[in-house]
C-alpha cells in the first residue's frame, strides 16, 4: 500500500525540492539573537506545512527562547502505534562566511548535492518526514501510524527550553516510540543504524590580568600575560597522546567491550585524512581513531580569543583571554560531575597573578545506548536495506543529541535514530550539503518504515 | 633670553591646545589600511604648521608606506649645533572601542588630563616641540639652535620605510645630536632621563589542522585540535616563574651590573598593581618586577584567535589557530638570532597531526644604551629639574624605539630621549591620556634645553 506514496514522491520531486529550498532559505540561526525573526519565520513555515497536510492541533508553543512546533495526527486508529517525531528547524552560524562557495541561504544543487546551511542538520531531514506525510495524505488520504510532531528551534544552542516542555507536557507528547532523523550514515548510501550517542558538556574559561591592555614595553616583566596563563591551563588538560589529563575524567567510563571493538572495526571507515585534509590522524593512546570517535570520550577547544587580532602587530599585554571547551561523553560519565572536575582542574593549575573564571555551559546530556536487537530497530534496518539495496550496519557515534537522553528519561520509550546524512556533509562548517540520493532514498526508507511499523506488536 | 618664549607659551596656551586638539582629532592609525587618508591628513597638518613657523625646505617625503615630514631651520648660524628632532604622527588602533570613556578622536580634558589616542604617544609630544619652536620664532624671531625635523607616520607599524630613508638621505638628515620625545617619566612630574631602551622582535604562529571547521562529535578523537596544539607550543616558551624557556634565548644577554640594580632600586617605583589592577605582580625568577621590566628581556603573547568566538557554543574542531608574539630585547641580544631561535623552538615542539607556520615580524631592533654622564644628557637633566623643580632620575626602560638604534648606527651621534609621558597614560590602550602638567612643564623644559645647548662645546 506504500506504492502510491512512493509514486507521489517521484512525481512531485520538483515541487518538493523548491519547497525545501524555501525552508532552507530562512537564516534560522538560533545562537545569534539578531536572527530571532528568521528563526520565527522558519517555525511558521512548519506550522503552515502541517496545517496544509491536515495535521490536527497544530501549535506554535512559545518558550523563553524560540518556539516549538507541535502537531498531531490520530487518523490511523487505536490499533496503530503513535510515534513521536522530533527534529529541529534552527541552524548553526555560518561564519567564516568567506569560506562558502555559494550563499548558505540560497540553496544550490551541485554534483548531486544540495548546498545550504541546514540541508543536512537538520532542516533537510525534518522536511523529508513532512514530505512523506504529505505523500501519504495526498494519496491514501491517511497515514499508517499516529504521529505527534515536536520540532524545536533551539537544538544548536542546547535545547534550553525543550526539557521543561517535555516534562510539563508529558501527557501531550506521550507516544509509543520516538523517531529522530538528525544523524548520518557511515558512508554515502550505506544504511546505518545509530544505537549509541555521546553525552555532552562544556565550560568557558576566562583569564583576566590587567584591567586594560598594557604596553608590553612598560609592563612586560611585572605582569602575568593572560594568554600565556590560559595556554598553560589548556595544555594541562590533554597530552600529546590525546589522553585527557583531568583527574577522574575516565573514572566512570564504561569500557569498550571486545564485541564492540569488533563491531566498530567492521564499520566501513571514513577516510579521515581525505575528508578533513589533516596531515595524519591522532587518537587516544591505545585506541584507533574510529574507536575514539565512536566509543571514547573527547575534550575539544572550540574557540579561543584574546588581545589583538587585526592587521600588523600591537605590542600589548592583553587584559584577558577566553577559551571555549566542550566534551563528548560516553555511557557511565555524568555531565555535571565532568563539569565539576574540569572546573576543579582549572582552578588547581591556574597560575598566580591572574583571575581565572570558569563558566559552566547550560547544555549537558548523558550518553545514550539502545539494544541493536530491538524489533523497532530491526524494522528500521529492513526498511533502510530495502530502499538503499544494501545491508544495514550498526554504529555508535561521537555526536550528542540531548533530546534523545531526555525522551528516554521522561517517557521511557524506545528511540529510533533514522539518519540520512553523510560524512561529507560538513555539518557546522562552510559548504554544508546533503546528497540528493539521501533525500530520495531516505524518503523511500521512511515510507517503508511507517508501513512496516503500522501495527502494534 | 628664553623668558619671552615662556611668556608666549603661557599667553597662547588656549590657542595651542585647540591646535593640538585639531591634530589629535585626525585618526592617523597606520596599522589599518582603511585610515590611509587620515594618516596623510595628519602629515599635512605638520607640513602646514612647519611652513607657518617659517621652517625651510619643508617636505612631505613619500615612501612605500606613509610619508615622512622633513624640514630644516638654519637661522642659528654655524656656531650653534644642529639637532635632529624625531617623532611620529601615526597612532595605535583604538579597539576595544567600547572601553573608551570618550571618543578617542574627540580630545577631552578631564581632571587635568587630555584624553585622546596619540595624546601621549606621540602626537602630543611632537606638538610640544613645534609649539616651542613657534614660541621662539614669534618672539625672538629665531631659534637658539639649528634644527632638522623628521616626523614619520609608521612608528606603530615598525617604521618600515624610515631606515632606508635615513640611510639614503644621510647628508640631508646629518646633525650633531638627536632629540626624541616618545617616552615617559617614571612618575608624574618626576624628571626622568632614559639612557637605555630595549630591542624588539616578533613572530606569528599559525597552526592549521583540518581544511574546514569540523563537527566535534563526528571527528573528535581522530583529529588534532589546532587550538590545543597551539596551547602546547606556547606553554613551552615561558614557565610559571616567568623564565623564557627557548634554548639560547639568554645566551647573549648583557647581565645587569650591581651598579645598575642599585640605580634601578633607587628609581621611584610605579605601583604596578594599582596602575594595572592585577592581583599581584610576577617577574623573572631572581629579578624584581622593576629589574625585569627595565633590564631583562621579555616574551609576550599580544594576541590569539581561533575557532568560534561568538555568542553561545559552537561544537567544532576549528580549522586553525593563530598567536602573535613579540619579545623585548636587552643589550647583547640580536633580534634576527632571537627570531631564528623562536622559529626553531616552535618547529621542534610542534605536535604531529597539524601544520605549523611561523611568520617573522619585519619589525626588529637592537637594544640601546647611552652614558648617563654625557654633557648633552647632563644639560637635559638640568633643564628638566629647572622646569619641574625636582631632581632628575636616570633609567633604562622596557620600551623599544627602533629609530634610536638606527640613528645611532647610521649617524653615530648622541641621542637624547626627553620624554614627558607618565605611567598612567595608557599608551596603546583605551583612554590614552597625557597630563596637562607634562604639556606645560614639558614645553618649559624644551625652552630651557634649547637655550642650554645653543653653543657647541
Amino acid at each position: 500500500m506504500s506504492e502510491k506514496a512512493l509514486k507521489y514522491l517521484k512525481e512531485h520531486q520538483e515541487e518538493l525540492i523548491s519547497k525545501l529550498n524555501e525552508f532552507l532559505s530562512i537564516p534560522s540561526i538560533s545562537t545569534d539573537s539578531k536572527y530571532k525573526d528568521d528563526v520565527n519565520k522558519a517555525c511558521d513555515f512548519l506550522v503552515t506545512y502541517l496545517n496544509d497536510i491536515r495535521f490536527e492541533k497544530v501549535e506554535k508553543q512559545q518558550t523563553n527562547g524560540h518556539p516549538i512546533v507541535y502537531a498531531e495526527y490520530n487518523g490511523a486508529g487505536s490499533t496503530a502505534p503513535t510515534v513521536l517525531f522530533y527534529g529541529h528547524y534552527d541552524v548553526q552560524p555560518v561564519d567564516p562566511i568567506d569560506k562558502w562557495d555559494s550563499d548558505p541561504f540560497k540553496p544550490e544543487i551541485r554534483d548531486g548535492r544540495l548546498y545550504a546551511r541546514g540541508s543536512s542538520d537538520d532542516k533537510g531531514q525534518v522536511f523529508m518526514h513532512l514530505a512523506v506525510f504529505e505523500a501519504y495524505m495526498n494519496t491514501e488520504g491517511k497515514l499508517p501510524i499516529n504521529v505527534k510532531v515536536c520540532i524545536e528551534g533551539e537544538e544548536e544552542i542546547g535545547s534550553e527550553n525543550l526539557y521543561e516542555i517535555l516534562q510539563s507536557k508529558k501527557e501531550q507528547f506521550q507516544a509509543d516510540f520516538a523517531v529522530i532523523s538528525d544523524s548520518g550514515m557511515v558512508a554515502k548510501n550505506q544504511p546505518t543504524i545509530l544505537y549509541g550517542l555521546k553525552g555532552f558538556t562544556g565550560i568557558e574559561i576566562t583569564v583576566t590580568g590587567p584591567n586594560h591592555d598594557l604596553h608590553s614595553g612598560m609592563y612586560g616583566g611585572a605582569v602575568r600575560n593572560p594568554i600565556m596563563a590560559l595556554s598553560h591551563i589548556l595544555s594541562t588538560m590533554k597530552n600529546e597522546e590525546e589522553v585527557i589529563t583531568i583527574d577522574g575524567f575516565y573514572d566512570d567510563v564504561e569500557p569498550l567491550t571486545d564485541e564492540e571493538r569488533k563491531l566498530i572495526a567492521e564499520v566501513p571507515s571514513e577516510d579521515f585524512v581525505k575528508a578533513t585534509g589533516i596531515p595524519e590522524t591522532v587518537s587516544e593512546k591505545g585506541y584507533s581513531p574510529k574507536e575514539h570517535t565512536m566509543g571514547r570520550p573527547t575534550l575539544e577547544l572550540n574557540g579561543i580569543y584574546g588581545g589583538y587580532q587585526g592587521e600588523g602587530t600591537k605590542t600589548i599585554i592583553p587584559s584577558s583571554a577566553t577559551a571555549k571547551i566542550t566534551c563528548r561523553l560516553v555511557p557511565g560519565q555524568d555531565p555535571e560531575n565532568i563539569q565539576h572536575l574540569l572546573e576543579q582542574h582549572v582552578h588547581r593549575v591556574a597560575p598566580k597573578g591572574v583571575v581565572v573564571e570558569v563558566k559552566k555551559e547550560k547544555l549537558s546530556a548523558k550518553a545514550y545506548k539502545v539494544e541493536p536487537t530491538h524489533p523497532l530497530i530491526k524494522k528500521a534496518a529492513e526498511s533502510y536495506t530495502k530502499a538503499f539495496g544494501k545491508e544495514t550496519v550498526y554504529i555508535r557515534m561521537g555526536g550528542s543529541i540531548p533530546v534523545v537522553e531526555w525522551i528516554e528519561a521522561i517517557y521511557q520509550i524506545p528511540i529510533v535514530l533514522l539518519g540520512f546524512g553523510t560524512p561529507e556533509d560538513r555539518l557546522h562548517s562552510p559548504n554544508e550539503s546533503f546528497p540528493m540520493d539521501s533525500l530520495e532514498k531516505g524518503m523511500e526508507t521512511l515510507v517503508y518504515y511507517w508501513d512496516n511499523v503500522k501495527s502494534k506488536e
